[in-house]
């Protein structure tokens, strides 16, 4: 990813450290975080520090390596991940990532296991890279017929919360095929949907796509529909945190919604996901686990001051309670298509692309 | 409405000028403000101190007496008309009391125009009130079987913006069958949806169920659908800016989405209008024209800071453009019923409606 024109990862090695982009402070401050435990570690992915599904499988796989670094033994081990796991209920890539370390660590002689899982760890992000950049290759190919039937005008995507580059290692999911439009020089144009409570549209998706120079405007959560009855969404692409069997996706909260208003005005919705958040295990998105978060990300917003200052306001009076449930299932009926490293496939064809892994 | 226990209306006369309760400055601030003149209402329409389709009306005839206090000859009259007209553009409300007023004030000779106009605003807010107790009644009608169904927990009725008392003069549109479930010892539990940009929901709806001692929970504009998905809502009730001959309705930014859910998970979901909130002129939703507000509603968010004073914080990236559409249109086919002050309707009882009155 570009930041001031400088390349970063949203997650990296540095020394016997790792660093990361402290989302939170994002867009209005850019601060990078250096993290020495799985405890470190730990806090920062249940913070949201660092989120999204492939960024947290990645997160996750260095939480191991800063564990096995203190001490490598099988039940450390098991007991970092055990800590590692319990913070975010819902992304698969967070359990998948690791089984995965544990699994090929514990194969180790125990004077090993700290250095390879640095490699382990790379290996990881380095696949999420390379996914993202085939997913954004074949997302590219859908775009591209709605760019030559509208010559005159840019193809308008909507895309709901962020499932860019800052919620991966690079390349982003929702956006890889955004970006690669833009980079083809194609012209496309982004509905940035604001994604309450926690803004990742506002805050993360729109300064990803600023820095990278693709234009797009950010819209409240309940202007889609009405854009989508207007002509004004050619397509819709989001991510997902977890993608169940029979092609169910659990996604940011209101996805849903606008899957919805998507079917009902005949325009395509796509879901752009690496395979590892594919969970294989899970038959429909009824049996996901959906994460309550607490309340005040309901009840405070938070933004910049006149001063120049990261604030936190109240929005709601002081005697309303409020919930705040993290992710909503859109059924597979309302979903066109999955955008995945592998190619595009349909709910339907998800058998076909599990034999072929 | 009660306010701190104490009997209010929305609007109400002064002497020679109008009070008003500022809206922008709730929920954590309670503010009268007095009005001496016709610019000062248009103000207070077009800055949403007063908002609301029903109390735009009446706040639209309060400011034809304030002009008609200065001057009452007809182009005048005429001139003052229009500028208030011009001061939103989507509610019928105010075109209706508008038109009222001065089709009853011309009749009129000149130098009874200024004291016959009180009595007529008094009698446009009067009306008002009457047609939300009558749809509060009809629309208990349609909680009372629910509440039977469910003699274990509460009913769950969704909304959307701000129906409330502070929507009209007194009483409310879609929360008035809501307070007089719950004034008739019915148990229910309102689930109150933020409404970005301008969060009617989280600081009207919420603030004014608290006052009333409703059990209501505040949720993001994301969240609803995933309720309904898992039968966390028994019923929708929203309100109307104003409902098309054939049944479509135009609402807050929002609600189309909320129809569409509803529907999808099969949910009642009912608007609650009181007769001149329809427009008998218009086909259907397609020919309103749709409010865009300015984009600063969305760059930016209101609300209280920890020592207690309203601030406004900027939550989307400096280099970001935002839109504002306020409205949008839910196709007929997915309302179950109109709640007016004549009865249930649905959108194809519509044509029976209008030849009774």
């Amino acid at each position: 990813m570009k930041i001031n024109h400088q390349h970063y990862r949203s997650i990296w090695r540095d020394a016997q450290s790792v660093r990361i982009i402290d989302q939170t402070r994002l867009p209005f401050a850019f601060a990078v975080e250096r993290l020495h435990t799985h405890e470190q570690m730990c806090h920062a992915i249940r913070s949201m520090q660092v989120r999204g599904a492939p960024l947290i499988g990645a997160a996750a796989a260095y939480g191991m390596v800063l564990g096995c670094q203190q001490q490598a033994d099988e039940q450390t081990l098991q007991n970092v991940a055990a800590q590692l796991l319990a913070t975010r209920p819902t992304a698969v890539n967070l359990a998948w990532a690791l089984q995965r370390m544990l699994q090929q660590l514990l194969a180790l002689p125990l004077e090993q296991r700290a250095q390879v899982a640095w490699a382990l760890a790379l290996a990881i992000a380095d696949e999420d890279v390379a996914q993202n950049q085939a997913i954004g290759q074949h997302g590219l190919a859908l775009i591209q017929p709605l760019a030559t039937a509208h010559p005159q005008r840019a193809v308008n995507i909507l895309t709901h919360c962020n499932a860019g580059w800052l919620a991966t290692v690079d390349g982003g999911t929702a956006l890889a095929p955004i970006y690669a439009a833009h980079d083809a020089g194609l012209s496309v144009h982004v509905w940035v949907d604001e994604t309450r409570p926690r803004n990742q549209g506002a805050s993360l998706t729109a300064w990803e796509l600023a820095q990278h120079g693709v234009p797009h405007t950010v819209i409240s959560d309940n202007a889609g529909g009405h854009l989508m009855q207007h002509g004004q969404v050619d397509m819709v692409i989001v991510g997902a945190d977890r993608v169940t069997r029979n092609g169910d996706v659990c996604n940011k909260i209101g996805t849903y919604l606008k899957a919805l208003a998507a079917h009902d005005q005949h325009i395509p919705f796509y879901t752009a996901v690496p395979t590892p958040t594919i969970d294989w295990q899970l038959a429909e998105g009824a049996g996901i686990a959906i994460e309550m978060r607490d309340a005040d990300e309901v009840a405070y917003m938070q933004g910049q001051d006149d001063q120049g200052q990261l604030q936190r306001l109240r929005v709601i009076p002081h005697e309303s309670p409020a919930l705040n449930p993290a992710f909503d299932v859109t059924p597979a009926r309302l979903v066109s298509g999955l955008i995945t490293e592998r190619g595009i496939v349909t709910p339907q064809q998800l058998p076909t692309l599990e034999a072929s892994l």
